[in-house]
């Protein structure tokens, strides 16, 4: 990884977060490269469209690809696709990563790091926490709604506690194309923090068919999300990610003065793909039982889910797990 | 109460229930009389129409009413509408009851008698636990498919403990008529062990959208049901009612072995008729409570079932508590 000049990056799904990402980071001079599926014949011949507050424009030429065989190696690896596209990984990264280049996981869950981890060793992965609301319309086309913050840190513990160099230098990219990338020298606090969300409001709003508006104008509603944030942040806790209370109360009053929103998970179940179940509900309560912490409600929704899922995935002959790109990714 | 002869009942709600235990008691010669509500016009014309493996038969008269005010009073008052209609049973009692009445509930749910016990005082009520499954297929028109027996004994703790005179004299009329009476001299053991099935297998059906089999197929399905049963059994515990391990199996290889089954909640449900939701989950949450015992998953799940329940009926304009007669009751 070379500082003082921009880094070359790529990213792996080009749906509506790497398309963004990508996007806007092309957009600012970067060199950056998209791995694509079902969308690479359109994106080769007419490039990327983003429609965002940050200004609307479109890329007429991206450096894309069919396949991970085909990109060279990059400073920086986005891994911007689902979870549940994730057997894909280490292929990708055996090609594209040379012993330099660092990996970005800006994935939804708990240890989303680990699998790339595993590849290139943990003090080669970062993470990151994206706080987006965010559609791909159609083929290459993102249409950004609003957020965009990332806040993302170092995976390995022996490199967490500061800003390392190459975070400050991941940073200046996005800073310079629009993006607030804000360094954490925690990133499991963060992604705890996350999950205080993602968990009631993911695993709610599938199981009980309603969006933010409809779980928080209810008082039973409201009482089940609240209570699956207290378990979260007692595994937190327990995992030695200390969370204050008033972030719950803020929590739930950011979300009741959001628009009625659809979460990620349950635009997935809708359509019938499958859903990022074992990143955010199955992977955290492994991290719990690992502590001796017993969360019963988090074990419930984890079992009602993965029922759901099994379910919902028979009743389609073919799971399309390239559709993974197609949906908004949330923050 | 005059022994020796048959006793009078009165049977408040002629769904599949009342009208085939009220059907067989009376093609058996007791003095029954039953309270209908839209069905009374049909039932005062045609009488009652019984199809069941112990013999059809068609009463062509029966003794109804429209309203309790009408009614003389009798030596037995059956409950057999479900509990989303008991706001009509103190008006009932207050109309049929003289001091030598009582009252048999055979609802579902924990501590269903204590309506009645308000209206008549608890030593004069009595309850039953129905392991029956049964429909209305249409207007007095009563389609018994399969079990039907009951288990019942006293509600006050002062007479529990044994066989009173007058379940004896129940017990002879309800077997007269064909129909398996099993009297406990431990009431509350009969609900807490007909609620180890009600609790998981009616919620979970209603929240995950299944029968028997479909939870009972699928690994998480059948984990979920395991976790409930078993805080069912730790809650009966607490309360001195200690239910053997083995029940457990026993219950899950049963409902293994059975049909394909939609419980009675989940066919109100989908019919958008009310769900008795406080008396199968509500009222043994509160029972927990009040021991020190706080059960995380069916706390959970009665958040669940309430939020559903309020999200379903506001999408009617006009909860038909009639309805509550038109629909399976389940053992």
């Amino acid at each position: 990884m070379i500082e003082g000049n921009s880094l070359s990056y790529a990213v792996l799904g080009t749906g509506a977060l790497g398309g963004l990402y990508g996007g806007l980071l092309a957009h600012s001079g970067c060199d950056v490269h998209f791995l694509l599926r079902s969308d690479y014949e359109h994106v080769r011949q007419h490039g990327l469209q983003i429609e965002s507050p940050l200004g609307n424009f479109h890329l007429p030429q991206v450096q894309c690809y069919e396949s991970a065989t085909a990109m060279p190696s990059v400073d920086v690896v986005i891994v911007a696709w689902k979870t549940t596209a994730n057997s894909a990984l280490p292929h990708a990264l055996e090609q594209i990563c040379d012993p330099h280049s660092v990996v970005l996981v800006l994935q939804n869950g708990w240890d989303v790091e680990s699998l790339a981890a595993q590849s290139v060793g943990a003090e080669r992965v970062l993470g990151g926490c994206c706080f987006l609301c965010c559609n791909k319309i159609g083929p290459g086309h993102i249409q950004h709604l609003d957020f965009g913050h990332i806040v993302f840190g170092e995976y390995a513990q022996v490199l967490s506690g500061a800003v390392t160099p190459r975070m400050a230098a991941i940073a200046k990219d996005f800073q310079s194309a629009g993006i607030k990338m804000e360094p954490t020298t925690n990133l499991s606090t963060a992604r705890w923090r996350k999950l205080m969300w993602n968990i009631p409001y993911n695993g709610l709003s599938v199981v009980l068919d309603a969006d933010t508006q409809q779980l928080m104008q209810d008082s039973h509603g409201a009482a089940l999300v609240q209570l699956l944030m207290r378990e979260v942040q007692q595994i937190a806790t327990q995992r030695g990610s200390a969370i204050e209370d008033s972030f719950i109360d803020k929590l739930l009053d950011d979300t009741r003065r959001m628009v009625p929103y659809d979460s990620s998970m349950r635009l997935d179940y809708l359509a019938r793909r499958p859903m990022e179940v074992d990143a955010i509900f199955g992977s955290p309560l492994r991290a719990a039982h690992a502590v001796k912490c017993y969360p019963q409600q988090l074990q419930m929704l984890y079992h009602q889910l993965c029922f759901l899922d099994r379910q919902n995935r028979e009743a389609t002959a073919v799971a399309d797990s390239e559709a993974s790109a197609q949906d908004p990714h949330e923050g």
